[in-house]
């Protein structure tokens, strides 16, 4: 923010409020503020019109699924609205956008919930600030058979995935994680050793 | 656009819409787009809504000065409006954010003029999209004595710069042109052979 401000002193107020509020949005540093600014200047009043009212209606309209999480137009999401879905399968994530990521692999037809974050103590993010015991709830309500748990393989998501394994035991419900191994598309030579070595774990017969 | 089209099959409309919107922004690419949709969805409301009046006030507030073509909230820019600005100087930049670069080193108190571009024939930007008629119109009504030639010091910005010269030539006032050296902070062992003997040829007396 420290050079938004000697811009502040030369430059007009709407434009220098316009770069301030893109300098607000994660990873958009005063730089590209400036240059998203400049160009919404230079594009026609139809483009930036659609823009700021994209913005409105996404506050507006759209909400978490009271059900997964997931966002919503309405008190459920189109996938959860979606009756023909596997009712017996819940894929966990943590985003919503991780949803979509699932979603377009096409191998899928559950159903989902967003947990909305991982366990991040340092950070202060801890369980009660996940959408687990929304998650148990469900356990109890629906006729849940398997869980599937998809949170990043990294460290947070790693740590987040081991507190539900702990909390779903009890239910006697089948609880699996996605498999490690090579990316698809990459090259052996380049896979990291954790990769690497998780690939070899899992080794598969050829059919 | 290529990894929008299958979003929008699984996002609900006003998600789909907004990062459609936000992917026409120079630089900012389907994910980023989606990242900065969510990043809004879960920020408060006062903060999107922020950001869509910011948007909407740059197009209906801020205009064009009539005289140097800068960024402008009535008919003449801060800087035009000035009286106390020297006004025997004109700074030649292609775009209004190379004003505000110049005024931010504090050792120019002349005034601008914007051309909104520079000469890029393979493009199909040639003299008539620049504001160089207006540039020489200038030169008829106002007491300028120097006129300081600060377009990029790449390929595009020369030519426009020769261009400029060769139209300022008969009018018989002192054209120059920022020196070329070595950037502050830079490295010498990582300066370009261009730049290296731009500041050899261009070296002074230690006073």
């Amino acid at each position: 923010m420290a050079s938004v401000r000697p811009l502040q002193q030369l430059l007009i107020e709407p434009v220098a409020t316009l770069i301030e509020e893109l300098s607000r949005l994660p990873g958009i540093g005063p730089k590209t503020a400036s240059r998203l600014t400049f160009h919404l200047l230079r594009s026609s009043e139809t483009q930036s019109q659609a823009l700021a009212q994209a913005i409105i209606n996404v506050k507006d309209q759209v909400t978490w699924c009271t059900r997964c999480f997931n966002i919503a137009m309405s008190d459920l999401c189109p996938i959860c609205a979606d009756s023909t879905r596997d009712q017996s399968r819940i894929v966990v994530v943590e985003e919503p956008l991780d949803v979509l990521a699932v979603e377009r692999t096409e191998v899928y037809r559950g159903l989902y919930h967003v947990l909305h974050g991982h366990i991040a103590p340092l950070e202060g993010i801890y369980r009660e600030h996940l959408r687990i015991a929304e998650l148990l709830q469900r356990l109890q309500t629906e006729p849940v058979e398997e869980v599937i748990l998809a949170t990043n393989p990294n460290t947070e998501g790693e740590a987040t995935a081991y507190l539900l394994l702990k909390d779903l035991a009890p239910w006697g419900i089948r609880v699996t994680r996605l498999a490690r191994g090579l990316p698809t598309g990459g090259d052996l030579e380049w896979a990291d050793a954790e990769t690497l070595g998780s690939a070899l774990q899992g080794r598969r017969e050829i059919a």
